[in-house]
């Protein structure tokens, strides 16, 4: 199956502008809406929805931690039910808007600290399988491919939940097959390594780490950025390198 | 067909409580649940619901203007488009979260500042009958029993849309039809009067204004309130009237 | 004496960009800095502050109504009390981080439909001056230039109270004096007819409105934008015609 | 010096009543108000000072992560420089209105997450430290009274900053001196071993811990809780006891 693209969009609040969702939507397959916790807002939401329709892109909801000044990147220490009710409101409210659109959601990817959290804490990994699990619609959850992506299968399948295993195209990898935090020395790759990279993924199933280690890392998705109009100019010649 | 009980409830945010939602709800036959934009929050919202499926009550969504510390009692100008999104962002919030627990949503009631435009300014009443037109479920709108229903439902059915009206049982009426404002004396009903307002509703389909004048009012559910303990005494004893 | 430069600053909100800030405040006598209701955080005012104490501009507070996602720009109705104490929030919190660096705030510029309403409302208006008079410290109240200066400064002189005068560079007069409102065609000068209604204010103190008439302004200060590239290039040339 | 009290104070918001504060207020010494991050708005804040001018009561200002819906009691990771700016801007709310009544505030105790983060996290207390060195206004630090005082007192010294000590009039404290976590049997004492404690520290100016142990604590301060009946009734007695 081909590797597919998914960006974050519908990022914008009010009267502030984020990212070129117009120029991103032609080109990726997944779209990641925010729902109003981090970013967006029901206008926005409207739109963004609108865009993906016409662009016959596929819906994620992208929930947030209740953090909008801190645009959701600031981890925050919540209950097991405090995090399946903020998930449930956020889908619900972009699941209804889609509806209303003739539209569909397809799957949930955290934002931001929540979806670090979902990485690095079991209680809050399974604090989201557990919202996934109760919401009326079957929905797949995009999480990070690792080394340790068939643990993370295993649980999520335990809860009827399946997964999209997503890549980052720009960023390096340590030997751990985790990030390289942005505060290092080559945490984002120049568009060469970048499109190097994902050649890699495609036609290998590997990447190459900081240090030079080759990992295999299973991948459905390739996360790519819109914020920037250097990364949308790259998302076409991703594009090209995935079909 | 015999008039039903409505209260809003669910109005608790966060760390603050308001109203006697567990004493309420099993008098009640509609819940009006405020959805995170005057009042209620995810968790809030997710246990309300819990208690309207425990004690079979109907559920209504109460969305509201976005205005948390003035309670949604300040009249904001927003254009069409602002109040279509927004109402339909927490209908949808509250409606996949229903879901989540069995439980189907019946109606919209506005809220506060939101309720009062709809009943005065034709705009934000088109505003309204436009987002639950294009809501991807069928859902009665909830407005005030005044002498002039009949041309609001007559515009509601050009959307589509069925009303319920509601009459307020503590509050008294002036000769248009209207609640008299807060302000004035006898605005609000002690309680012999206010039972004695449900009687004549409930026997002769009238209320007495405040001229003593006496106006039809078709009603197909009466407000009650449960914010004070004073006011959740009395339903039990409005219940009685109505069966 | 001459005639100041105004603009509005500060106005970006967490991981949101608004406005070309670094580029205006070397071109401005007075920087409207937003304080957290429509636009600003803690560290955006931080900043902004630090930037007009480096080039040394007056500064003002710009608080507005609690409205962050219509950007403070839709109409709330709000009591006398209520906007004597959200004014006062939102100034002491600007003033309190200006004197943390070691500056003091000059004046209070309401934005948005809170400016509006005070040209439009006298008790908005009322409310506001109140608000000033009850403040720790004087502050002046900049308000719109207007045929009715003169009524306006004397009420506010009575709450020992003075004003600035601002009228806009880009935007076209009606016959009364007031800001053709942008949904109509030629609200919005284009640049050459700007730096002209500019010019003519400077030479002889009128403005020509949109059917030709000329009115004569009182201007204490000129009101630009910031938050585009033209508006921002523009800038230098008007600062040219008013030295 | 006699030991004081000090109580939370002004953390309604909006609609939602929270606390005593009238009936607690004649009874304490130093009043805690919250400044809008996790309770309190301008209204709130402005009556809050109303009444501790009223009943002649010091003025602390009570910061908070901002996170209104977990009225402050999530930890969430803000850099130092975040840290700072909120400190600064709530203060400054309270501080500028404060004076706009001719008072004037005499220290800051931070709320929830951030007081425990600051007792708990070096470089949150150090974050902390700078923001109070920077104000314009010398102000106290309200902290917890531990064994390790010393150390924290040498270390705001360095920063020019004095410190109050506090205790928890009916709170179990553990071997290390620091609070039984309240999921723990017997962390909220009950009257009589809240008043034998309070006398206790009074007359001996120490604890006894959950296993008996005898711990000195040197102590500025007891905080007492005026958000349910119970609490506003003992304050009087300890009150009694303290002088």
């Amino acid at each position: 199956m081909a590797i597919k693209l998914n960006c974050d969009l519908g990022e914008s609040f009010g009267a502030w502008t984020m990212g070129f969702d117009d120029e991103v939507m032609p080109h990726i397959d997944q779209a990641n809406i925010a729902c109003g916790f981090h970013g967006g807002d029901p206008l926005v939401m409207q739109k963004t929805l609108a865009l993906a329709k016409q662009q016959q892109v596929s819906v994620g909801a992208h929930p947030s931690y209740p953090d909008l000044v801190g645009f959701g990147r600031r981890a925050m220490v919540c209950s097991t039910e405090e995090i399946i009710a903020l998930i449930h409101y956020q889908v619900a409210a972009l699941d209804g808007m889609a509806r209303a659109q003739g539209l569909s959601i397809d799957y949930v990817k955290p934002h931001g600290a929540l979806y670090n959290d979902m990485m690095a804490k079991p209680a809050v990994f399974t604090a989201i399988l557990m919202a996934l699990s109760q919401y009326p619609q079957q929905l797949t959850l995009m999480l990070q491919a690792t080394p340790e992506l068939a643990a993370f299968k295993t649980q999520a399948n335990t809860f009827g939940i399946s997964v999209y295993a997503e890549a980052f195209a720009d960023r390096c990898y340590d030997d751990e097959g985790k990030l390289l935090a942005r505060s290092q020395a080559g945490a984002v790759l120049n568009k060469a390594a970048m499109l190097a990279q994902v050649k890699q993924l495609v036609e290998q199933g590997t990447i190459t780490t900081v240090s030079g280690k080759v990992l295999a890392l299973n991948v459905d998705s390739l996360c790519v950025h819109g914020d920037n109009l250097a990364g949308v100019q790259a998302i076409s010649e991703i594009k090209a390198l995935l079909s």
